[in-house]
């Protein structure tokens, strides 16, 4: 892989996620921070040459190749490594989560954290569906890890990375991860191959 | 590819999306509708045995084996085809696409839809912010496609796809394709090659 560039910010569970698989990789890249809430992603520049979606995480090459989607860079960055199963019904599971994660987990995981940490919002204000939601979200993937060591088939892969980075400071959400016993095995089995 | 169910919800662009894709590469399946809005991708029988998120679409084999989330069926059905671009970025490009659908596409332009299709609702009473999103969604596609004639590389892929299901009825969630014009071009193109 030829060095890159990583936009993203510090705090932000999908900028973790690259940074986690880029580092896990071995791979030659700088971390240029983006100061999302001054606005540092929706400038001209950043538009046009990083993402014109306007978000983080994104990876930029030096033949001016950019590459956005937090779940899309890991997927690309990992290619032919052990994080992607060889097994095309272990990697479909895979990508299920991958899709899971970003349509259900984190639109209200991360949410509330987002709003208790940069909008200092308070548990009583945030709506009680966006919470009931992130609780239904933990309590499957505790059900499913009753069955399962790993998220898809038999290893550690970019399911775990993904699920992992918004999981683990889900308590700065308001989450309790009390509750969820086989959950927080899972989350020190991953942290132990993070920083394994 | 084994012969397969597909639960899905008539109506649903989600579900359209894997029926496409399984039309297109002539697959062997029986399409098996789910009454979503009177609880039938909820019962005990459904999260057991087909989906324990409770959603549409999923698809199981005779094996027992289970797979939901779209584009992840997509992603299997489709692999080893011409819907998945061969080469590394162009397959990176089109993941980053089938996950910001799911993220900001669906999210705004479905839910809109929905909103109005099956909750009765008018647009003066539809949050104007979901409006904003989902206008947003569609300007950025109809900037790419100024670029591109598909949206991952040099070929129609599952990418497309996608974009198509929830774009092409868009006007059903009271949003006017008519300043789109590049993007209109492309929903021909991508009906062409559905229908071809």
């Amino acid at each position: 892989m030829d060095h890159f560039k990583l936009y993203g910010f510090t705090g932000s569970g999908n900028c973790e996620k690259v940074r986690m698989v880029a580092d896990i990789l071995g791979l030659d890249y700088d971390w240029i921070e983006v100061p999302i809430f001054d606005g540092a992603s929706r400038t001209e520049n950043y538009l046009d040459t990083v993402n014109p979606g306007g978000q983080v995480p994104a990876i930029t090459f030096a033949t001016g190749r950019a590459l956005s989607q937090s779940n899309a860079i890991m997927l690309y960055l990992a290619e032919g490594s052990t994080l992607i199963p060889p097994d095309p019904f272990d990697r479909a599971q895979m990508y299920s989560w991958l899709f899971w994660e970003q349509y259900t987990h984190e639109p209200a995981i991360a949410v509330r954290r987002a709003l208790i940490q940069y909008r200092g919002m308070k548990d009583a204000d945030i709506d009680p569906a966006l919470t009931e939601k992130g609780q239904d979200a933990l309590a499957l993937m505790e059900r499913t890890l009753h069955n399962q060591k790993w998220f898809a088939g038999y290893q550690f892969s970019l399911a775990d990375i993904a699920l992992y980075a918004y999981t683990h400071v889900a308590p700065e959400g308001g989450f309790s991860l009390q509750p969820y016993e086989t959950l927080r095995r899972w989350l020190d089995r991953t942290a132990e191959q993070l920083n394994g």
